[in-house]
């Protein structure tokens, strides 16, 4: 079964614009198909429903429906309604191995429910399942400021150049001092820039893992990088993750069974969770991976939003068999694409090889920018802004999910609330997507996708009423 | 056998400086060794060799060369001399799986050589092997005003959402309409921005291919490309390349044989020859592809470079099974790390997927800033400039070389010539890296390294006759 995506948003069909409404609608659903919104299999609303959430007569619907059938892209089934086709075999028989692999079943299709992310639907209200600050906590003048500055410096020169494979040096060097801050004793050496956190990750795993290996993931977790791993040809090995970090037992037992190369893991605000690595369970994951000679990945994402002295597996391991990655999308900018591996001496350069046969050096500019928000404290003082905004967000937020009848799976902390809404979330989110609502069900953070009451919300985009309000209709209206 | 790659460079060991002659040696040994630029295996200089390049005493060679024995970096063998260890067995077993493979023979090396072209020296006269403009030809008040337009424009608000996954929607559409220009039907929704062409070509294979794929390459080819295939587990198949085109005997035997499911190719001014596909080869290799069922991926780095309606295979398919990549740091700035895909249009969504599952997105605020230079045909002008002052470059490097004895494998055109010097290329390239010339030797263009007498040239850093005078002093002192 593929998964039920969001469907169409119901906003602004128009009478006014250039297409008649029954044309606007054929190609609302063309383009979500298009875009794997609505993967194959994926039914589409009843001509009733339809017409009442579009506010158009069935007939337009009914209209809409023949364009698509026409145009191949749905098919109907008798007594069932209309559904997304597969793609048509003659075409595929006809290119044969020149033609894309058919979508496998989830977690590769976690693509399509990550697209949501990006393709926000026009006008809508917010994204509860968003996983960045919303654009308007962040700080434009401050990037602008550094980006400025940087220029001013002669920054700008390093565009006539690849520049450093490691990455600029003035950002190695004074990430070096911010790891030193927390324990994490990385030499400017041993930092590889990379574009975003999600590139550094790719990195480590193409350059530790051969296809086949099995990887240890925490589950819940991240869903991109189930779908990386996977797509990448490892067997993962899910460790159920509690509030004080993984299952020792489930680790030890899948460790002795399958001999992984690398276990990938969030210990600071763990995502979906929000939990914390214990110093108890940090010790002993490292005596596991010491035992059974796995390499560990420590993505520090959230490191910005992290309380004071939390403890990393990159500090108490002091980088011997640990990674450590981190990056600025969370705090400054999930546009400019900065992000970075501290790693292992013996490791930093086949690091290096494999960022430069995947695409030769990052750009600089914006590198330079971010050192210096580094040097100059001002990243330091807006995180500490950030982080006093995020707690109030996070009151009001717990507070109302309350009031709708919610409850939350682990404590609050971070950006993130893992909630348990007592209905199925896909569906929720399905039903939500249609009035301008993007939700994270609970689906897109299992390696292997179950029916879920759990999802993850945004503290800093569930702070209104209307959201929760939306939520407890959707669910009391769901059967 | 491992390469033997540039040694370490004579400049610049001083006096004056806080260290003593003999650390300042070691240290620069033990910077190349790490830098893979001496790899493990490579033979240092005899002690009096060493002396008399770095205008010391053996005395101070024979202290240095004790540093990094010391340091256990490199190790004497009786009667032969001093040469660059191994990584300690002990070290490795001791970390076992979590330790990198052991440096692999080339291709894979091929990273280290062309590591030298990232780390040049410090001071260095030029880089007759460099793969891009020199920096003074590049017009970095063009970029600054494209980015101030950018940011004038709005485009830094960019910086706070992830952005479009398939890239910014302006620099797609003026991508379409310069494609337009050479027959390349890309519409921009079959358009994804990468970080350089290099990203494309990653994305590319790893969206195509399933490791232990065969996949045709030009042989002389690029041995980035050789090295990333090889990296992702395929199997390469090289097709000689001539001044038509590829071998087509060569190429039909191979796809009988091996299947292929991709062919990678420059067709268009070809790295390292210069060639350009004819069009009866093109419409041959089509037949070739279709018969076969192998997709194709043409390279179109140097497209700015290249004479008006030059034949493009993606002009040809109609973007049907060939992958068009281009970018712009050959023209604009190489590191601003912008490049892109035109796909065929069932291609287009799996590659995104692989975009966002490897680095999410790309910046766009450089992405915006090329548009706006596409659109208001500022880049056309410069590129325009810069083919006025290549050809003049190319005239009097072609002349000189002609001088000193070479002669050109095949005809001069655009940035590289493929030139024979009448001497082994690898061990002249080490020599004159000594004197603080960076080569690029004819085994960088092999997929399976041999001893070859031809090299490529950068027609834009080869101007002057005391590189072509250096080049025949060094080609004349080997035994």
């Amino acid at each position: 079964m593929p998964p039920t995506p969001p469907a169409v948003p119901a906003a602004s069909l128009s009478r006014e614009a250039g297409m008649s409404l029954t044309e606007q609608l054929a190609a609302r659903f063309a383009e979500r198909i298009g875009q794997r919104l609505m993967p194959p299999g994926a039914r589409l609303p009843s001509v009733r429903e339809c017409a009442r959430r579009h506010g158009v007569s069935p007939t337009t619907v009914v209209a809409a429906y023949d364009q698509l059938l026409a145009r191949g892209l749905i098919e109907a089934r008798r007594q069932r309604g209309f559904f997304v086709r597969e793609p048509r075999p003659a075409a595929r028989a006809a290119v044969g191995a020149s033609t894309p692999p058919r979508a496998r079943p989830s977690p590769v299709d976690a693509t399509a429910l990550i697209r949501g992310m990006f393709h926000r639907p026009e006008g809508a209200p917010a994204a509860p399942g968003l996983g960045t600050l919303p654009p308007h906590w962040l700080d434009l003048p401050l990037l602008h400021g550094a980006l400025r500055r940087a220029l001013a410096q002669g920054a700008g020169t390093q565009a006539l150049e690849y520049g450093e494979p490691a990455g600029d040096a003035r950002l190695r060097g004074a990430l070096s001092a911010r790891l030193a801050d927390f324990g994490v004793p990385a030499n400017a050496t041993q930092l590889v820039t990379t574009m975003g956190a999600t590139h550094a990750l790719d990195l480590v795993s193409r350059s530790v893992l051969q296809p086949g290996d099995a990887v240890l993931v925490d589950e819940p977790g991240w869903a991109i990088e189930y779908a990386r791993l996977t797509r990448l040809g490892m067997r993962l090995l899910p460790v159920p993750r509690g509030p004080q970090g993984p299952d020792l037992d489930a680790m030890r037992a899948l460790a002795q069974a399958h001999r992984p190369r690398l276990y990938v893991t969030v210990s600071v605000l763990h995502n979906p969770t929000g939990a914390m690595l214990s110093l108890a369970h940090a010790h002993q994951v490292l005596k596991l991976a010491e035992a059974h000679d796995f390499a560990i990945v420590e993505d520090d994402t959230y490191a910005h939003l992290a309380p004071p002295h939390a403890p990393r597996l990159a500090a108490l391991d002091a980088l011997q068999r640990t990674f450590y990655v981190s990056g600025f999308s969370k705090i400054l900018s999930p546009g400019w694409r900065v992000g970075f591996v501290a790693a292992p001496t013996r490791w930093v350069e086949r690091l290096i090889d494999t960022k430069l046969l995947g695409s030769l050096t990052t750009p600089s500019l914006m590198e330079r920018a971010i050192a210096l928000c580094l040097e100059q404290g001002s990243l330091r003082r807006h995180a500490e802004r950030i982080g006093t905004q995020l707690d109030a967000a996070r009151a009001r937020s717990v507070r109302l999910a309350l009031e709708a009848g919610c409850r939350f799976a682990s404590e609050p902390q971070g950006l993130f609330g893992w909630v348990d809404v007592g209905a199925d979330t896909e569906r929720l989110a399905q039903t939500m997507f249609d009035d301008g609502w993007l939700l994270a069900p609970g689906s897109l953070f299992h390696a292997t996708p179950r029916p879920t009451t759990l999802m993850r919300v945004n503290f800093a985009t569930t702070q209104e009423p209307r959201f929760w309000k939306a939520l407890a209709r959707a669910r009391d209206r769901m059967p």
